[in-house]
């Protein structure tokens, strides 16, 4: 099969994967990795997979067959291969510009953040709305106006919005970055935004990582 | 329904509820509370709910339908009554503590967050293995060796575990947490930790979270 194949099938395949499935393949491709630097091992079966990720084998192995066929029955996955094709699935077989609005303590905990840039997300540009701020070199960033967003958006290919704002102006910088063009938006602010539906918004809070866990605690 | 027939029913369907549906709940109960902040209102349809979550009502309305019958036909949801029912059943109504394990610069970042104590979550006890750090302390903590974890676990009523350690060593850690007797852990380590079934982990991790947006950024 060649890469074109590869690329058509894959995007006639977009609208029927199941969202909770693309989820879980950033997941796949970490213990892959895991795998690769603790036991270098190159086969990995649907079984020692399952031990790292609370899942059953059998839904790993309905998961991947989403994308084709990996494994041989009873063989396994060879580890480099997969790892390969689901960063191929996932396009991070590329780089993927970054803006980070909002400079504050948390923002600068963003950009001085060092796991983004090897794993191919380059944040290279910075916003905030104050006075203070604006102008000032933090991480080797110049802080732009947010006026500036849009402007910046198709010169500087920025293709992900990192939202580092307070909750109460969270939904207009939201709406800013989705009226700049922007499509994925990782959003630190404790709210869920109103965006269209061709906008992918991931959110980290860490309160409610905690509320989804109380449940089994009871 | 007395509240004992409540506890035995949702007893009864912890099983058969999809964990990606438990996971679901907070959202609905943040979209609620932001719904009563902002506008007020006291009903609230499931295509409102829809319209901040990036799901359809058909989906919230079979989520929901795990425990019971909220809503009235084309009447909406009463958002205080749902918020109410959703918080008990998700045990967001009394108090849990917590133990951050790991007081560098991440650590130090997660006990002073003023976000968990207005929800419930109580970070009483903080641990580290640098004799350059334990004895200090930090927000109100002291910092105590890891080894004094398990005796802490059961004096301090501890139920859940943030991982604030290095990558290298956050295994180790979870391995110290599940035989100290927690079952639920807050990982902010970039790693998909080996545990047993009975522990339940969520993971705090930007570049993954940024790594299930790519494939729709093809």
């Amino acid at each position: 099969m060649t890469d074109t194949n590869n690329n058509l099938f894959n995007t006639e395949l977009i609208s029927e994967v199941p969202e909770v499935v693309i989820q879980r393949l950033p997941l796949y491709v970490r213990v892959l990795s895991q795998f690769t630097n603790m036991l270098g091992g190159d086969v990995i079966s649907s079984e020692q997979l399952a031990s790292h990720l609370q899942m059953t084998p059998a839904q790993i192995r309905k998961d991947l067959s989403y994308f084709g066929r990996f494994g041989k029955q009873g063989r396994g996955y060879n580890v480099d291969m997969l790892e390969t094709k689901l960063r191929s699935i996932l396009g991070l077989d590329r780089t993927w510009n970054a803006a980070v609005v909002g400079m504050g303590r948390l923002g600068r905990a963003v950009v001085s953040y060092p796991g983004f840039s090897p794993e191919g997300f380059i944040i290279n540009s910075a916003f905030d709305n104050s006075e203070k701020i604006i102008g000032k070199t933090i991480s080797g960033l110049k802080v732009q106006p947010i006026s500036n967003l849009t402007n910046s958006v198709e010169k500087l290919d920025i293709k992900i919005g990192i939202v580092a704002v307070p909750v109460g102006c969270a939904q207009e910088v939201i709406d800013i970055l989705v009226e700049g063009g922007i499509k994925s938006i990782l959003n630190y602010a404790p709210l869920s935004p109103k965006v269209p539906d061709d906008v992918v918004v991931r959110g980290i809070d860490p309160v409610l990582s905690l509320k989804s866990m109380t449940y089994y605690m009871r």
